[in-house]
């Protein structure tokens, strides 16, 4: 019995399954995308005059990992991953401009914050899904470095890190690249995320994200376990094959992840991501970095920072954006049994 | 400066308006959708073998309307506006049937409620942008009527009517229709909002949705003033091109809405979604009403009953989806710059 009305483990988030709805998995196989032929690439090497000077560079050299945090030359080819700001920033660094608000109905702060790109490897078709690992564990580290850079700068609460892929998920370009956002602002989400985390905490004791790792390690909604993560469809997905990816390990924020914790990941995050891209013919989606958010008291220790894959296989329409309730044709359930299989085919 | 951070006027829903990213306004051109021709369309008359049997049809008697409640004939094919139950319903009106919690975790209730569509007009392409008014009054006053008959089910708390427009918008079939979800559930959005107004009629001693009506009458965001209607682009808009349809007196429920007034909603939803096609090449849109939701002490006095406009011009990527914040590359004020200029030249 998988239908019903579910609400996600912390969010006031409700999702009606209805499976009865579904179709097929064939009928959510993506088409291939047009390839952009013919067109210059801004982020292949030799092209780096067409998009900012980097923030940060790594560089290889026989084998081994070199920052370049000089920058004197911030638009070098030899790069393996490149990091600038973004040309059209949704927020900006400026100076300590006040936006009031013109009256309690009409409510508005200034657009403070960074935008930035971050190139995750120099070949223009290799995806985190059939990416080189130790290319993967760069292009994630390198993510993780600015993300703690942004988080110095008093003024910067939270830190989103996300990637789009394909342009129906929103990518403009697709050379393999991720994005990091940083406001001053602690957006609803994470704020009703680590509130409800709190509220457990103080009622049963434990971190919510421990006990919701314990409780599906089990169960019908694990599709995969390493070391020192799980993958699960979570149990109230408002996408069809919706994953997230959590420690086992307690930890707030991934900025204090071991070098080994690290490859760990990246191994985790392309065996799901080839595992979705097999079952479903490479479709587009995106994926978000849910990481401890920073209060004038620190950082929140209650909160649990993991990964959340949304592969977009439906349209969010009238029933969505008027309810804010969700309708999803593919239980978790039935996620985590065709994404095992995958997995399984290759090991 | 038309930038910054926006708080939506009620809800905690907040939108980077970031102009510099904006595009030219025929970036947002949509593309003509494939023609569906050579497809049997299912809502066309004559073809209702194809859908479940009417609930309500109206049908027309030299020129006076007959409802007819008795469906003796639930398939005659000399509809004027016909609706049914959809064929793959998100919930449904089954039995008693009782979906426990799982555990503390795993929360879920039944999906009981009610879906249906109904067919705006018996003519394929005869959209709300282009309708006779008769014929687009008489497809809202049915879908009134329906949305009264569940209001009447005890467990019913909230109706949901809702258009999808288009493919890109969530529509799988092209032929003018609507649909309508009955559930047991006060949906996030509607429960913010009325949570919002009432904080707002204790503190002001007004309804909130009155007095954003009588601040943006004479502003920048204002499109279009009819006899009873006001259309204006919110303040906090989180698509471009957004628009909303509000009554100017206050009235908590659509239910209640008098025939005259009917008539002159009917014209400006026509005048305004006539201007949105003009300017866009008849892009995809969603649009939703929100009524006051039915709490056991009643429908809620002080919430304000209106239409919200979402045209499909953007993609929601993993920065909307990570923090539920959103970023919109158009502010509101060149929205009903632009709205209003169209709606100029047909006047």
């Amino acid at each position: 019995m998988e239908n019903g009305v579910r609400k996600d483990y912390l969010l006031d988030r409700w999702v009606i399954i209805a499976a009865e709805r579904a179709k097929r998995p064939s009928d959510f196989k993506a088409k291939p995308s047009p390839r952009d032929m013919g067109k210059v690439c801004p982020f292949c090497p030799g092209n780096e005059e067409m998009t900012p000077p980097a923030t940060l560079l790594y560089i290889e050299r026989e084998g081994n990992l070199l920052e370049d945090r000089d920058l004197e030359m911030p638009r070098r080819s030899d790069w393996i991953v490149r990091c600038f700001p973004n040309r059209y920033p949704a927020v900006k660094p400026r100076a300590k401009e006040v936006i009031a608000a013109e009256n309690k109905l009409l409510y508005r702060t200034r657009a403070y914050g960074f935008h930035e790109v971050v190139v995750e490897s120099p070949i223009h078709n290799e995806q985190p899904s059939n990416m080189r690992l130790k290319q993967l564990k760069y292009s994630l580290m390198a993510q993780i470095e600015r993300v703690s850079t942004f988080y110095r700068y008093p003024s910067v609460r939270y830190v989103q890190m996300f990637r789009n892929y394909r342009r129906e998920a929103g990518a403009s370009l697709s050379h393999p690249h991720s994005q990091i956002i940083a406001t001053e602002h602690i957006p609803r989400i994470l704020r009703e995320e680590v509130e409800s985390s709190n509220k457990y905490m103080e009622r049963e004791g434990r971190c919510i994200f421990c006990d919701i790792i314990e409780l599906e390690k089990e169960g019908p909604r694990l599709i995969y376990e390493s070391g020192y993560f799980v993958a699960l469809a979570p149990w109230a997905s408002i996408q069809p094959f919706e994953f997230w990816i959590l420690p086992k390990k307690h930890s707030a924020s991934l900025l204090e992840i071991t070098s080994e914790e690290l490859e760990d990941f990246s191994k985790i995050l392309k065996t799901c991501l080839r595992s979705l891209s097999e079952a479903l013919g490479d479709p587009p989606y995106n994926y978000v970095f849910h990481i401890a958010p920073k209060y004038p008291r620190g950082v929140d220790e209650f909160y649990h920072w993991h990964l959340e894959v949304y592969p977009k296989l439906a349209v969010w329409a009238g029933f969505e954006i008027g309810t804010g309730m969700y309708i999803n044709v593919v239980p978790p359930e039935a996620t985590a049994e065709s994404l095992k299989a995958e997995i399984e085919k290759y090991s």
